[in-house]
């Protein structure tokens, strides 16, 4: 059994990036720039975006952290959007979610011009990906591609279950499993709160990837030897022999598991810390492409 | 066994189209208006534009058939394509594919304005259709849905496998069948060129949609009692006998499958047929989101 050590991993990656911006300044030219909207001061959000916008500075990164009152309209947003869309100096933005309710969240997504929609959650980016088009990725799927690859796990002709369809992880990777790319070219059964007998199906699967967010959800005796598990899942659990109070879980009883899997991601430790890589990852795509 | 009458079907939607735009008109207002572009003379393309014409007429559609020489300049054709997207009496055109070797097919359809690609070929509508927001779906896709709609054909919680993963047919019917939607809410499977002993998967299947290219590919004994049956692969195949020398032949060989079948759709006759009418309902649609 092997860890699968996205901590490593991503670490590997910001460090290439940084060559990159380094060779960028060198060459004359400026350091790419991710701009960052925050509505509101909720607890998680401020943390994301406060580790987006520190992840920035240690590849050299230009950020800009744009903090809207909880109260914006949705005007002004939409307003403060079109402003970054025509801004040339930033390369790319995201807008944090989720937004305060009385803000309509696919409006706000469609008003992102996909040429610096970095989080890869516009319509048009969504499509390029599923027609086999360059784009951005979105950071959950794009990390797990890159996982995989870094480790060499071979997926063409594997059978991979994925279980969650949600549109910023279950949907896409189910996508982005089967193309014709490598990683890819599995044979994918995408599973949901609909499917009857869902262990019938994790049983046969050579890879799983899981964003459920039912924690320890997956026990040993769903899946097979050798298989390879993917824990997208993370869901705090109440312990109040932590000092924080809680405890970070995946959807898969790690303990259990591991002892059939050939690799598996922990949580935390997996899968979560690629996400900020691969955003700055498009973040330099983006700046790339515009040169 | 009950055969899918999609010739049947696409007569009873062309009616109701009709009888929509008998609505619009009595109200004083005008035809919803397709045009279609041809560049070149290929046959089969001249056939298939031919009858789209024919059934705009059919339903009360105003219809422009722009036939452009088989040597135009990419340039010219966006161009074209460009003048269409500002056209105010256009609800919606299509660009009949194969395009000439000389003009980058993908870069023309990015060029169709999203809110007239009827064919739903654009990036911007495919990543609509998976996010599941409203928008053009395209044909052959769509005209399975409303076949399993019009049957009544129970797809929620059953194990569908999807055959073949191209951009027009396999990849949007696999995420159209596992969306939260009805039809839809099946757990899908998405088969292709690289899966291993393929049959494990359509044995197990209560519904086969199949979009290969193969002649008679699937047999009786790689499903199971009861399958439901869409068959969308459509191939000439020699035959002496006949007076235009060829047989159109499907995926599956229906004369033993059907045995076994609750539901199939026979080839020609079944998904065929479905094609135009779902074309003339994004139009009317198209219209009807401009008013």
């Amino acid at each position: 059994m092997k860890i699968i050590d996205g901590k490593k991993i991503s670490k590997i990656i910001k460090e290439e990036i940084k060559n990159e911006v380094d060779k960028i300044i060198k060459n004359g030219g400026r350091a790419p720039h991710l701009a960052a909207v925050l509505v509101g001061s909720d607890g998680a959000s401020l943390t994301y975006v406060g580790s987006k916008v520190r992840s920035c500075k240690e590849v050299g990164f230009k950020s800009t952290l744009i903090k809207l009152s909880e109260d914006i309209t949705e005007k002004s947003l939409l307003a403060k959007i079109e402003e970054l869309n025509n801004n040339d100096k930033i390369d790319g933005f995201i807008v944090q979610l989720p937004l305060p309710k009385h803000i309509d969240e696919d409006k706000i997504l469609m008003a992102v011009n996909p040429n610096k929609d970095v989080d890869g959650f516009h319509p048009t980016n969504f499509g390029k990906m599923a027609l086999n088009m360059e784009t951005f990725i979105s950071a959950t799927p794009y990390g797990i591609i890159e996982l995989l690859k870094r480790y060499k796990i071979e997926t063409s002709g594997k059978n991979t279950v994925v279980i969650g369809r949600s549109n910023i992880v279950g949907r896409p990777i189910s996508i982005l499993m089967s193309r014709k790319e490598n990683p890819g070219n599995s044979t994918v059964t995408l599973v949901h709160s609909r499917t009857n007998n869902l262990e019938n199906f994790t049983k046969k699967a050579d890879i799983i990837i899981s964003a459920l967010g039912v924690p320890d959800f997956i026990k040993s005796n769903m899946v097979k030897n050798g298989v390879v598990i993917i824990d997208v899942g993370i869901t705090r659990v109440k312990d109040e022999s932590h000092p924080k109070g809680y405890v970070i879980k995946g959807d898969v009883d790690f303990d259990s598991v591991k002892l059939k899997a050939s690799y598996i991601t922990p949580v935390p430790g997996g899968v979560g810390p690629m996400t900020i890589a691969m955003l700055l990852k498009n973040t330099l795509l983006s700046k790339s492409l515009k040169v």
